[in-house]
C-alpha cells in the first residue's frame, strides 16, 4: 500500500525507537521526566515562548489554548475551514462552552477587516469576543501557507484590545521550511501556539502547546481535565526530540513530492489539481473524470494507494516520509492508467 | 419620545391590563393556571401543534428548543445574522454545549443546497448535526419574510435524515399577515415553533414554544433549569391572550407605518434603505450623509425619536402599535430638515 | 381544596391585581421600566445591599448567582438538602460546569468546620472551590431557620480566601419575621441574596437577586442567556412591591398557622412531626400509621386537601395566606377521623 | 530517592522498553495500529466485555464513560471519596455537565440501599439519575478492596432501572490479585470499566476502558474530543501488553511490602495505620506523634524517602515494583530513627 492519506500515517524511524528505548523518564503528572522537561524546554526555546507543554495529540493542544484563555458564553473567531472549528467534533462548545464566529478565509487567510468586524461589541445580546484562532499550514485549504504578513496585521489589529490569539499550527514546520521563515517569527504574532510532533515529523505521539508561563501553568489542569495527563511520557517524548532534531528539514523532501505529484496528477485527463501547492498536500478535482471523490478512492485501493475525501469531489493526498519519490512516480502512472 | 428602537417597547392595552386583573390564576408549575393552559392551548391550535408552553421570553422558547432537540457535542446549522447566533449571548453553546455551523442567507433565506451540504457526515472527527434552525420574519435581515416554498424545500431535504427543524418564529405572525399565509402553514415545515407576544402583539412579557406532547413535556424541564418555571403566571398569560384574539390583524399597520416610513426616508439624501420593507423593520444607511449610525442616533434623539445602530452605517427603525401615522410623518419631517 | 402544598400556591390579593393593572411600565431589557426599578431599588435598600435585579423565579435567581460567582471547572459547597443541589435539577452542573461539594446539615445548618475542610487545596487534580452557597429558611430541613451566627461564622471563616457566599433566601423574610433579626443583617454575612416574591408574600410571579454593582451588571448578561430579560416587566414588579410593602409582617400569621397544624396533628395517632417548626413548614412522618407518604397523600386527597411527599414516610405540609385558621383546624380534624 | 508516593512512579522494565523498540505500529485514529488492536483485544477478553479502547489516562478512561453514558442535566452517584468526583478536577461537571450525587462509603463500599435512595425520581425540580459508578479498589479509602457481594448487590438492584454502572478499577487487578477474584468477575457486576496499566502493571502511560461494541464505538468520539485519539499508539500499547501478561501475578509482592510496611510503621510510637491494608496502600495517622502530615513528609524527604499528604494527619504511602523489600525496611528503620 501507498498510504497517502495523512502524514499521520508516518512510523517512527529506528533513531525514535531508540530513543524511546533509552530514554530516561519520571513521573510527568509530577513534573518529573527529564526527557519530557527536555522536549517541552526545546520546544518553547524554538518557539520564543516562555514556557511549553506536551499533549498526546494536536486536538488536545488546541482544545487547552480553548480552555484556558476563555471562558464559557464567549466567542472564539476562527476560519470557517479550520481544524479546530471542522474536525474537532464541537468541542469548544461541548466542553469550553465557547461559540465559533467563522469567517471564510482566502486559502485559509482571513481578511484582518472581517476579524476585526467580527469581534463584539459590549452589549447584553451579545457575547463576548474571547480568542482568535488561526493555522497555518491550512490543512482543509490544501496545506496553503498563511503568509507572516497576514499574522502580524491581524496581531497588530487587536493588541489593544485584550484578545488574545492561538495557532493551530500542526504543521508549521512545513510552512517554516517552505517559506524560511523561522517558527520563532510565525509565534511572534500569536500568544500561544500548537504544533504536532507525530505529522510531518513523523514522532508516534504527541503535540507541543507553549506560550507564557502563566498560561502553560492553568493549561496544566485542563490538560489533566481531558486526561492528558501522562506518567512515564519521557518514551513518546524521546522520539519527539528526535523529531525535532532531525526532522524538520527533511519536509522540505515532503514539499517535493507532492509538487510533482500535483504536476503528475494534472496532466491526466479529468483531474485538476484544486490548491496551490505550498507544502505536501495535494488537493485532486475529480469531477471531469466522471468519478465523484469516494469511487476515485476505490479504484485508487485497488492499485494499493489510499487517499481521503475532502469533498464529494475532492480528493487528498498527503505527501510524507514514509512514501518516495518512485512510490509517486507509480502512483501517477497508475492513476493516468486508470483513467485512459 | 417616538419610540422606534423596537417593537418590543409597546405598552400593554387597556384590555391587556384589564385581563391581567381579571386572571384566573393558579401555579403553572404544578400545571395548574387556567389561563395559561388556556394560552398554551390556543397557540398550539393556531400552530396546529400538539402542544404549547409559556416562556417568559423568545429567547428561553429559542434556547429550550435547542436544549431539548439536541444533545452536549452536536453541531446546529443556521443563518449566519440569525437572533439565535448573533443576539444571544452565545448561549447555545455555553448551555447546550452545540456548535453553530452557519451560512449566510440572503434576505434570511438560506439555500437548501448550502444547508444540505452543511449537514455532517459520520466521521469520528466530525460533531453529528441535531438541529437546523430557521427565522421568520428575520430581524437582521430588515424583518424580510422567508417564503415558504424556502422553508417546505429545506424541510423536505431533510425528511429523512433524522435532524428536526426549529422555526425562531419571533415575528411569525408578522410574515403570516403581510403573506396571507397562515402561521399554521408556515408551522407545517418545522418541528418546533417560537413565536413573542411581546413584540408587534403587544403583549408585556413572554412567548410561546410549541411542538409534539413528548417534545413539550421534555421541554418543561429544561425550561425550569432555565428558571422559566413561573407560578401564578396568569396573571402574563392573559394579556398574552388578548394579544393572540386583537392584535394580530393590525400588523398590517405596522408594515404600512414602516412603508411610509421607508419612501419618506429614502428620500432624503444622503439615506437609503437597505432592506426591501416586508414587515415592520426598516434599515437605514446613512453612509451617503457623511454621518455614521452613532452619529445619526445622536441626532434623533436630539429630535426626540429612538432608533438603534445595526452596523457602522446602518440604522435600524421598527414601527409598532404604539407609534402613529401621523408620528412616522413627523419622524420623516425632523430627519429632513436635519440632514439638509 | 385546602392547598398545602407550597406557598407558591399563594394567590395575588386584590391589591397587587389593581397595581399590575395600574403599573407605569417601560422596557427592562432597556432597563426603563420604572416599576421594575424601583423594586430593585428598594430591594437592594431594604438587603443592604449596593443593587438587585428582578428575575422570573428563584430557580434563576440561585442559577445567575452561581453562573456569575463561577466559571466552568470549579466546586460549589453547599448543603446536601439545598433547594440548589436537591431540586433545581442539576443545573449548576449543566450550565454553569461547576461540582457541588454537598456537606450534610443539621437542620439546614452546615457545620462551619466542615465547611472549611471542604474548601479544596491547591493541586492539579482538584477543582478550585469557587463558590459557597447557604439556604435560609431552609425547605427540605422544614423550613428550618439558620442562626445567625451560623452565617456569621462562614462568613469569617473565608473572608480572607476570596471566596463568595451566595444566600438562597427564597423565604429568608420567613426566617426575619419568626426571629426578629432584620433581612439586612441576614444579607450582611452574604456576598449575594436571592429571595422570592412569589412564596409566603404572595406575588404571582419573580424573585429578587442582590449584590454589588458589578456583580449585578455581569448578571444581566446571564439573566438574559436564561432568558429572563423581560420587558413590560412592571406587571409584575407591580404586585411584587405590594408584597414587600404589605405583606412581611402577615408570614408571622403563617408561622402560627403551622404551629397550629403541628399541634394538631403530633396530638394523632400514627403521626409524628419531624421537625421544629421555626416556620411555616411541618414535615409530617407517616410510618407509625402504616401509610407511607403517598397513601397519605391520597387520603388526603379524598378530604380535599394537598401536600406533598417528602421522602418515604414524610408528607410537606406550608401554611400561606390563602389558607385560613378554621382550614387548618379542618385539616386536623379531617386527618384524624381519617386516622382513627 | 524511595518514592512511595504512588505506583504510578513505576518505571518501564527493560522488556516493555523492549516491546516498545519492537512494535509494529499504525495510526490508530484509523483503527489501523496492530498492537493497540491486540491490546484492546487482550482486555476485552481478560474483561470479558464486548470491547474495548486504550485511553491515555485512567482519568481520560473514567470521563470517556461518563460522556458516553450520560446527557447534560443528569446525575451521577458515586463515593464521596472516589477518585471520579475527588481527583478528576470537577470534570464530569464541566465536561458532562452531570451532577454527582455523592455517598460516604464504609472502606470504599457504598451501601446498597442509599445507592438506590439517591435514584431520584420522576419530578420536573429533579434531575435524571444517569449513572452509577464505582471504585475498586478505592484509593482514597487506603486500597481498600469493595467486596464482589456488595457490587452484585448493587447491580441487581438498579438492572430494572436502565442505569448504568462505570467501575473505576484503576487498581481492580489489585483487588482481583489479593481475593483470587478474576478481573472477569468483578466486572460481570458493571457495564463499564476502565483500568490503568501505569500504576502497579508498571505500564508507562495508558488504561483501558471496556464495555458492549455500541459503547466503545460512541466513546471513540469523545475520546476524540478529549484529545485522546493518538496515533502511532502502539509504541506505548507493547509495553502495555508486556504489562498485562508479566506484571499481574506479582502484585502479589506489592501487597506483602505494604503490610509489612503497615506492620513496622504501627510499631512507632506517634503512627497508627488508618485503613486495613488490603493492597499496596497504607495511611499512617501521624497525629499522636506530634507531627502533621506535611511536616512527617518534610522529615521522610530529608531521609530520601517520598509520600503523599492524604489529609491534614494522614500520609499515604503505596508500594510498587521499583521499591524493594530491602528498602520497606530501610524506610521503618528510618521513620523509627527520627520517631524516636
Amino acid at each position: 500500500m501507498i498510504d497517502l492519506r495523512s502524514d499521520t500515517v508516518t512510523k517512527p524511524t529506528k533513531m525514535m525507537r531508540q530513543a524511546a528505548f533509552d530514554a530516561i523518564v519520571g513521573d510527568d503528572v509530577y513534573n518529573e521526566d527529564p526527557t519530557i522537561l527536555e522536549l517541552e524546554e526545546l520546544s518553547a526555546s524554538m518557539l520564543g515562548k516562555e514556557a511549553a507543554m506536551f499533549v498526546p495529540s494536536g486536538t488536545q493542544g488546541n482544545q487547552v489554548a480553548v480552555l484556558t484563555h476563555c471562558v464559557s458564553g464567549q466567542e472564539v473567531i476562527l476560519e470557517a475551514n479550520s481544524h479546530i472549528y471542522f474536525y474537532e467534533g464541537g468541542t469548544i462548545s461541548a466542553f469550553a462552552g465557547v461559540q465559533p464566529r467563522t469567517i471564510k478565509g482566502i486559502r485559509g487567510e482571513m481578511s484582518p477587516d472581517e476579524v476585526e468586524a467580527a469581534i463584539r461589541v459590549d452589549d447584553i445580546h451579545q457575547p463576548e469576543t474571547g480568542l482568535i484562532c488561526l493555522e497555518n499550514t491550512h490543512n482543509r485549504a490544501g496545506g496553503a501557507i498563511v503568509p507572516l504578513a497576514n499574522m502580524k496585521e491581524i496581531y497588530q489589529r487587536v493588541q489593544n484590545r485584550n484578545i488574545p490569539i492561538h495557532l493551530d499550527g500542526a504543521r508549521l514546520f512545513n510552512a517554516a521550511v517552505a517559506t524560511g521563515i523561522s517558527v520563532k517569527k510565525y509565534a511572534r504574532y500569536t500568544d500561544t501556539v500548537q504544533f504536532c510532533l507525530s505529522k510531518g515529523l513523523g514522532a508516534p505521539v504527541g503535540s507541543i502547546i507553549a506560550g507564557t508561563q502563566e498560561f502553560i501553568m492553568k493549561a496544566r489542569k485542563w490538560r489533566k481535565r481531558l486526561g492528558g495527563g501522562l506518567r512515564q511520557a519521557g518514551i513518546i517524548a524521546a522520539p519527539g526530540l528526535v523529531a525535532l532534531k532531525t526532522m524538520v528539514d527533511r519536509l522540505a523532501e515532503d514539499h517535493e513530492k507532492a509538487n510533482k505529484l500535483a504536476t503528475g496528477l494534472s496532466a491526466i485527463r479529468g483531474l485538476s489539481i484544486e490548491n496551490k501547492v505550498d507544502t505536501n498536500i495535494v488537493l485532486v478535482n475529480t469531477e471531469q473524470s466522471g468519478l465523484n471523490a469516494n469511487q476515485f478512492i476505490e479504484i485508487l485501493k485497488r492499485e494499493e494507494i489510499l487517499a481521503v475525501a475532502f469533498g464529494p469531489n475532492t480528493v487528498r493526498f498527503t505527501t510524507h516520509y514514509d512514501v518516495t519519490e518512485h512510490e509517486i512516480s507509480n502512483v501517477i502512472e497508475k492513476i493516468a492508467k486508470n483513467l485512459l
